[in-house]
């Protein structure tokens, strides 16, 4: 067995009304508060969440602004420029974040923004953050990213139709606030879209190269409370029940994917987000029973652990029919949360396949984590089982 | 499904040869390092394991202080005293620490002795430690305490025959290395007693009223891991799958315990340590089944499932047999692992019962977090089953 390093998030608290917490629990920070700066979306003022939080930071003393401009999935110039007109000039203490994937990535990155000279741009890439950032407070809405427990945000370069990723330890938050509650009202498509997003994270990491007891241990469990909860979350959205363990599932899934990494999925995602548009929770949802497929051969015993896990098999049966039945499963729950099947939708052609197969193979950071390898035509292939 | 707040260590590092990591790791610490102070015990000397740590530092221009003379269990003056003869001299900017809980828990109170003007004494129990310490690495050498992993370190009060805590969360280190070759030289008695009381705390964890999903998790990886491992560390030191194994699922029991508590065994284990000097991994492997068994009725269900994850029952299995095959289980890892199950033999006799109930059920602490509660009349017949 290697060695391996294993991060993670110091403080979290998990459970219906968690954001109730939030006033009590800023002690954690250890900085004195005046000024914060809350991100977060204009659906969060409609559900009367901005106006609590105000609340408890005022009970405090605690002067605080609410930047709701971020974009879904902003680029580049989007975070600087929110950065320099609205948060900057604030000169906060701390970060709090309430969203989805890019509100919390938008809210980590401005903390690292605050405390290091150096422009956004030179922070892309594995650990090229200088220092340590303010302290950032994180509250998922969805379930999700697992953004709150990983290290990395991701930006937009629309020149170059890319996404890149910085990716740092000071990336990692003080606090994490887990509360159901606050995903209830998530429309059903999200639910479902990033629900499989996070179980991609969980089974990916599972398989991955880079797997160690420690991520195994998340990856597991996340695969086991996402299975037990999924269609719940989808078809009963009031079920604080299923909207809980997706929200801990999702956030076990970023711990198991910031220390075993993703990979052929996710890297097979890519293309499909950046030319045509796909969402990554539908992309990845989309190519997962078939990536899986083509995996099989190479990491049957662990696909039958984590059929296992889900209840979906038994000791007694041969890896190949556990893995079988786990696959099978995964693409029931595509149907059942009504995520599209068809690439063609999308636009894509079968004309598109090799640019995008030649795009996906570059992402050779997840490629290296994928248990067997992907040639250009594997890649084209699978990219084709998603055509009529 | 209640609200609760879940902390622990943000890095680790897992393997065989984590130690040779620590010199690099030392970055994750974020401050200059110029002198640090090293708390071992001699035992490590001969282990060669002080030579390649000052090495590492010295590589470093890392000036290092080794102190060696931490008492076992140590006294509140034994720390005062280390601390301002041999730490407070020396001005480090950080912590390292390589031993056994006691050690652990020497250099984790020396840290924040370092940063606060408060007195040791006014240090004692639940948050009172006022301001963060300084960064602290912590490398275990015995599976375990979980020292390296909770917010605890405790002291002995020799005029009261009392060991007292100091818990609070700037005790958790700033990185953990778990290196199973350090722990091949255990002493056979010493792997047995400190496994037993691992597995205690995994046991005690998830049948917590405090228990929660996220300890729940830790608990039971942590039995899994025990349970496959425990034998081959006693009957084979050298194996390094079952020292590595042991070492995390000793870290998990660690986790599980910060977040959930122990609970009735460790309640009764104090008055066998504080008067008869019963060491504390061998009065809980003692005591472990004769509790499970009272508890039995309590929590039929969580043993059943601790059974079923230490591979000993059967889904079809009742909760009742289930749970009795874990408790059998229990009480065959203490006869094989050579622990005694008479407390005659430590000069305890039936007088001393009365006295040493009444001591037991003062620790509400703990008591409060057990299933079932406990009458004096019920602790002293737990006593009794130890007793010729
Ligand atoms: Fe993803
Ligand atoms: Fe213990």
């Amino acid at each position: 067995m290697s060695l391996y390093h294993f991060q993670t998030v110091k403080h979290l608290v998990h459970g219906a009304g968690a954001l109730d917490q939030l006033g009590d629990k800023l002690a954690l920070l250890d900085v004195p508060l005046r000024r914060v700066v809350l991100v977060t979306q204009n659906a969060m003022h409609g559900l009367g969440v901005t106006e609590r939080v105000k609340a408890q930071l005022a009970a405090r003393d605690i002067d605080v602004a609410v930047i709701d401009n971020v974009e879904i999935e902003p680029t580049l110039e989007n975070i600087e420029q929110v950065f320099r007109e609205q948060v900057a000039p604030r000169q906060p203490d701390a970060l709090l974040a309430i969203g989805g994937g890019s509100v919390l990535d938008a809210a980590k990155l401005f903390a690292v923004m605050l405390t290091n000279e150096q422009s956004l741009r030179s922070m892309l890439g594995i650990d090229q953050v200088a220092r340590a950032g303010l302290p950032t407070v994180l509250v998922p809405t969805t379930a999700g990213t697992g953004s709150e427990v990983t290290p990395n945000a991701i930006v937009t370069l629309p020149d170059e139709e890319l996404k890149v990723g910085v990716v740092s330890r000071h990336l990692l938050p003080a606090l994490v606030l887990l509360d159901p509650l606050l995903t209830l009202s998530l429309p059903k498509a999200i639910t479902a879209a990033t629900g499989m997003d996070a179980f991609t994270h969980s089974l990916e990491s599972f398989i991955s190269n880079k797997a160690n007891p420690v991520s195994d241990t998340f990856a597991l469990e996340s695969m086991r409370l996402i299975a037990g909860s999924i269609v719940e979350a989808y078809q009963q959205p009031d079920s604080v029940r299923a909207r809980s363990d997706m929200l801990l599932g999702s956030t076990y899934g970023g711990v198991a994917l910031t220390a075993a990494g993703t990979a052929a999925v996710h890297a097979l995602a890519y293309p499909l987000g950046g030319k045509f548009h796909v969402t990554h929770g539908v992309a990845n949802a989309m190519l997962l029973p078939h990536v899986m497929a083509f995996n099989l051969d190479s990491c049957a015993p662990r696909l039958k652990r984590a059929a296992l896990v889900c209840g979906l098999a038994r000791e007694e049966d041969s890896d190949e029919a556990a893995a079988h039945k786990l696959i099978e499963q995964i693409a029931a729950w595509t149907a059942t949360l009504e995520i599209p099947q068809d690439l063609a939708a999308f636009g894509v052609r079968e004309e598109h396949l090799p640019e995008m197969a030649v795009a996906a193979s570059k992402v050779t950071r997840l490629m290296v984590n994928n248990p067997k390898p992907l040639s250009l035509d594997d890649i084209q292939a699978l990219y084709r089982r998603l055509l009529p």
